[in-house]
């Protein structure tokens, strides 16, 4: 096999197939894969999450994490958000000629690897070559399908006046470690991106009580877009409290440094869960005690006031209205 | 709105909303779109199928199509190819900083009309935005899922010996299409992609037969690489004759001039399909009728020779080893 990838890998032809062989099913194979037939047939009954994104996160390999890993833990993550116990996901990927196989291969390893304690297998994938120049070493597409357990029911339009707010933990651990690597700035606390499957901490729970109205993980644009995209799809007021939200002092100290507000920076391993207030400690209290979530906290609950709006209680007791990212605070975080 | 994508459009945050409300729901809303969510909740029981493919061709615009119709009707093709009817498709672009507007309308404008000859919705979407020279123009990856109807089993594994082997029209039409466009060339006779959704043809044959043991579309790779695929996935020989294959004269014409051999040329609306001998007759003059595939011809078929191994008898009376394409023809085709 070539160390770098050449166009003739994207032919369709016997270097695809060597690639597919050598590489993608030696790693990833299964007894659906392996078929390599057009698309995976699967058996599924009831109510379905299918959900996509692409990943052109720079640099591919980061603190905590590569693309790989993001692109599993992202798609097993919308899934996840609606309630959903992911399954199956596809794989497509854009290669710029190249690209070294040996990094190809590492990033194929932490897809598995990732795949395997998320619960998901990869049924379906394609790769595609483009010439050099025509992309950044290397894009990944995942789409994903989910089981949806009965009586849940999750939207961002679901949210309720009285219902709490819950996050799962500390904000902007990731798109601060994204960015300290790609500027190469160290801090002597070292900081890593929080990209983790979240479905067993949605699993758990939903174990604890069905009266969850509203889940999702705060990436782009951060848990300021998120909570605005809650209060215009369900119509309501949204009030947090600052010293509620937990940061670590390494971000906090980064985001000070570069100019950045917490609240914007992308997450990849938290979620944001509106929860019926008599459900809400109970949740909480089951959150903590996973992995994910040791740190969970209620930051502030639903209201009537102020429909479409999300405001804040500052740390010095002010009030302060929370709007919707505006610009873009770093490119290509994901 | 801005007549160019600026990095912005993909931050998560205000202007990413403004793209999706303004011109994605716009074109291509319903009421599972429409919610915004992390992933799409379907109602889906039985055998599905789920497939992905991304899509860079080059130039974006050609004779009978563009990126979009391209991106639906591929992985309408795949779904169709393992015997499923299409559903759902997903939607995730990657588009290059400074990417014109109205060209990213006319692309949307042409994916919703596609999705809407193939009885697709799509359901589900991501926008990624990179930096101007980090990816040429636009990326276009869909993802789908199809119902499997009972008694369809179709795959590369499946050819029996004896069986015959329908090609549904003439090769190489989209390869030959955008290689003119890419190059300037220009024949007497107008030559346009092929591309379209095959879904209604395939139908119509499962309606005639279910003694229909493998269909594949041969795209990147040609027919050669499609019926190698065969040969290798189903342990068995195949044997074509050259004049059985129909090819246009302006696709011939460019062939010889440029050096290619239609046999590897890709397609994006065609396919080949492994028949029952008993019910070949009855599949092709049904394909016949269906305006994808009024010339259908039977091509070969399944032998119990050289298995593993395509041998084409040419129109001089010899005969020649078709092996998988090896180098790369046309990168960026599809």
């Amino acid at each position: 096999m070539e160390d770098r990838i050449i166009l003739a890998h994207g032919s369709g032809g016997k270097l695809s197939h060597d690639l597919i062989k050598d590489l993608l099913l030696r790693e990833l194979g299964n007894p659906c894969l392996n078929l390599l037939d057009d698309a995976a047939t699967l058996t599924l009954n009831g109510r379905l999450a299918f959900t996509t994104d692409s990943y052109v996160v720079s640099p591919l390999f980061f603190p905590g994490g590569d693309i790989g890993k993001l692109a599993v833990c992202g798609t097993v993550n919308d899934l996840s958000m609606v309630g959903a116990i992911p399954k199956y996901v596809s794989l497509s990927l854009i290669i710029e000629e190249g690209f070294l196989l040996k990094e190809l291969k590492k990033i194929i390893s932490s897809i598995h690897t990732t795949a395997q304690k998320a619960g998901v297998e990869v049924v379906t994938g394609d790769t595609k070559v483009v010439n050099r120049g025509s992309a950044d070493k290397l894009f990944i597409n995942t789409a994903g399908i989910g089981i949806i357990p009965d009586g849940v029911e999750l939207s961002g339009s679901n949210a309720k006046i009285g219902d709490k707010i819950i996050l799962s933990g500390p904000l902007g651990d990731h798109g601060i470690a994204i960015l300290c690597q790609r500027e190469g700035l160290k801090f002597k606390t070292s900081l890593e991106s929080d990209c983790a499957p979240l479905n067993t901490l949605v699993a758990d729970m939903l174990e604890a009580s069905k009266e969850i109205h509203v889940l999702r993980d705060p990436t782009r644009g951060g848990l300021a877009s998120t909570l605005n995209e809650f209060a215009e799809s369900s119509k309501v007021g949204i009030k947090i409290a600052e010293d509620k939200i937990p940061v670590r002092d390494a971000v906090r100290a980064a985001c000070e440094l570069l100019g950045f507000d917490p609240l914007y920076v992308a997450n990849e391993g938290k979620l944001v869960a509106v929860v019926c207030s008599q459900a809400a400690e109970k949740v909480l209290s089951k959150m903590q005690k996973n992995e994910q979530a040791t740190q969970a906290a209620i930051i502030g609950e639903i209201v009537a006031d102020h429909p479409g709006k999300v405001v804040m209680k500052t740390q010095f007791g002010s009030s302060r209205i929370i709007s919707m990212l505006a610009g873009e605070l770093l490119p290509r975080i994901c």
